[in-house]
């Protein structure tokens, strides 16, 4: 009997992050005078433990305990290698994958959702606002307010809201507090449902409104979290990939392909930044970013300042962008819907280190029937967008006779997305590609703002 | 930071199951003519190798390979210390739990699925039928048929299939073929569909069906399976309790208090069985199953002979009944929703080795929220009746200031049951307590048959 997981005690888990920002350089956010943004410009934004650690370029940073000791719930994650799936693809590539759905809300997603309700709570902040698509970030940001006895709102995209109930429960069991967005709360919101009243609403909307609740609270002890995009998400999340070198280390092996979805670029990071950190200095690795075939960020869209945010709240991003009013073609994966990139992750594109792909939605699902069948977890739709990539790296390394060692991260569980499962079943899920049109016109929006550098940090 | 989970490595899980019919004396299940059944009457029912493991009286039954490695795909399920419960009740007591939500169904159920099914196919069988209630029998058993190439057809019961869409979807990734229950497929389902043709339907309709699709299968190769109260599903449970024994060894730790919610009986074995063979060797402890208010089988239901299904198509089993025809009041928790109880659990009451407890849903609810905001797993509410029972012990633990050792079963997580968590907030959910008139009422199908001899095993 081969062993299927790798597991780390608690003694094991890593005590410090990895910070990308050591080891590459970056174009500065800008603020609305077209000057980088100084920390205390975010102040009215996020405490000022997270500012600091948002622009700090030391290489390592100390997980404090109280994260830790959280984090522990869960974590080390297993890894795991998928010998079913290696049997059902009959492929010489041994496949692996941390397992990150074995959290309470069931992703990735808490790993910094406990970190910034601790920095919070250290700042002195009472309530955290935020947005949520899918659900997956509202839920897992309820869990970790809970833990630190902090007051949680978020904004949820209105047509999430509607047809996914459960994440909305789930919230409410961890005591975070939920409202469909656009909402008649803030002014960001009541100016889009003016407009259109029936607005199925957006993520770059559902900001907008969580940070205006954060900034308008009058009595200074709101904050506003987001669940990716921003540097010190990132940092939290690269506990996934510096667990999996650990865990490599155990049993003698290093992957050749790192593989994760890419949706704000949280997910991607966490796996693939500390691999990143040794392909930089010299390790020979394939690593990819996957995006859905219908949100072409990475793969598409050009490399632009814009906003992260519908009504333009945020300071401009060096980032890969399909313009911030963009509305992705309703495919069913709600963490991957994001109009922006991760700059770090922007960056990492830019400068070739890691190669961007894209797949159609229905390869996804059905690279996700696959596995589920397999390895028997039902993966999230977002999940399902890396392995259809997996399906295929593992398909030519049996074309090449290769044992490759290939790993992707399982980002989350889709037991609140088997209403998605069913489409599928009944052929209701069809595939979208953005035209050349759509794109251009939905790049229109930063036409006239300055256009970032495209730096070598090497 | 203490530890929180105590894992054992593949290598050491346990290669053995624990049989307590080493242990017990046990009344013979009777056949139709009152004499005890012999193994060749089950046959059209289950596979031989199956049917040897009921009636076997050997402690110790290997787990073979095959089986072993699908269980390795979640198993060993971790040991977790429940620290933040702990903290939330401001207990003396240290508060241990087996995480059996792991499992890619999301319950202990797959423990006996993967056994099942590996048995049936060794015997050349190629269709299994079995029936489901809320749905995560099924789950388990499309599970586990996928993984060994096994076809699954699922009677669900009525109210459940319309009510919990997402256990069918979970279903149909796996392959499994649900219908509901009554169905016009079988006879039994069509007597009941022809006196009440807006039935919810129940278990024991749902059981009758599923004997029924596999005795008339005129292929031959096509048998039953029942998740919970037969001698060998118990059997295939004990892995949770022979994992939490040796996971205790590792920290010199041992229970004092035993805990597991009980509806037929294999959650509740599952743990404590391999417990309960150190208690009749002389270990103190005390050793609780826990079953909802609604459907007091252990606690207010006789020990008698009584049939395991509505249509009487099963044996009679010397178990505590409500009466083969019993409908319980609409409580949440379908896992717990049954009129008899496992023989086994049965007579390890009627002994007093074991004490039954009995909970009401809302305070199995509020147990369940308590848990989910201290140690984050939304709670299946199955679990929850269990929990309600933990909160209880270490509060005594409390007031008598003793630093108790207390172990339970964390079944199931809930997270296809939160539609039952809105309604608790909404203060939908209410406790129903079954009058003296509706048992006597509902016993009165046992009436004339035989009863079981007080056995005492020593």
């Amino acid at each position: 009997m081969e062993a299927r997981k790798i597991f780390l005690s608690e003694d094991e888990m890593p005590r410090q992050w990895y910070n990308i920002l050591a080891d590459i350089k970056m174009n500065p956010p800008l603020g609305p005078d077209g000057n980088p943004v100084t920390p205390d410009k975010l102040a009215p934004v996020f405490p000022m433990n997270l500012i600091e650690q948002e622009v700090s370029t030391e290489r390592w940073i100390d997980i404090p305990e109280p994260v830790l000791d959280i984090l522990s719930m869960w974590r080390p994650s297993p890894l795991v290698r998928a010998l079913s799936l290696e049997k059902a693809l009959d492929t010489p590539a041994k496949i692996y994958f941390k397992n990150e759905s074995v959290s309470p809300p069931g992703s990735h997603k808490p790993n910094t959702a406990v970190a910034q309700a601790y920095y919070n709570k250290e700042f002195g902040i009472e309530k955290i606002t935020t947005e949520t698509g899918a659900g997956q970030w509202g839920s897992a940001l309820s869990f970790a307010c809970a833990q630190f006895g902090i007051e949680c709102k978020v904004y949820m995209v209105r047509i999430s809201f509607d047809q996914k109930p459960y994440r909305k429960s789930m919230m409410s069991v961890w005591g975070g507090k939920c409202v469909a967005s656009p909402s008649t709360e803030t002014k960001a919101g009541r100016d889009v449902l003016e407009k259109d009243p029936n607005t199925p609403g957006s993520l770059g909307i559902a900001i907008s409104e969580a940070i205006e609740a954060a900034v308008t609270d009058e009595t200074g002890k709101t904050r506003y979290s987001l669940g990716s995009v921003l540097n010190h998400v990132m940092l939290h999340q690269t506990i996934v990939g510096l667990e999996a070198k650990k865990q490599f280390e155990k049993i003698g092996e290093y992957p050749d392909i790192i593989i994760g979805c890419a949706g704000g670029g949280s997910n991607f990071a966490g796996i693939a930044f500390p691999f990143v950190h040794d392909k930089i200095n010299g390790k020979e690795i394939e690593i990819y970013p996957v995006e859905p075939a219908a949100c072409p960020t990475l793969t598409k869209a050009p490399f632009v300042y814009d906003h992260g945010d519908t009504a333009k709240y945020t300071p401009l991003l060096p980032m890969y962008s399909l313009g911030h009013a963009f509305v992705p073609p309703p495919f069913h994966a709600g963490g991957l819907r994001y109009h922006g990139m991760a700059p770090t992750v922007s960056q990492l594109a830019v400068e070739g280190i890691i190669t961007p792909k894209a797949v159609t939605q229905l390869d996804a699902y059905k690279a996700g029937m696959i596995l589920a069948r397999s390895e028997g977890i039902i993966p999230a739709p977002e999940t399902n967008h890396a392995l259809a990539c997996v399906v295929d790296e593992a398909r030519k390394a049996k074309e090449e006779g290769r044992e490759k060692v290939i790993l992707f991260n399982w980002s989350g569980h889709g037991l609140l997305d088997l209403m998605a499962y069913d489409k599928y079943f009944s052929n209701e899920l069809k595939d979208f590609e953005l035209t050349e049109e759509e794109m251009l016109e939905s790049e229109k929006v930063f036409e006239n703002y300055p256009k970032p550098e495209l730096i070598k940090s090497r």
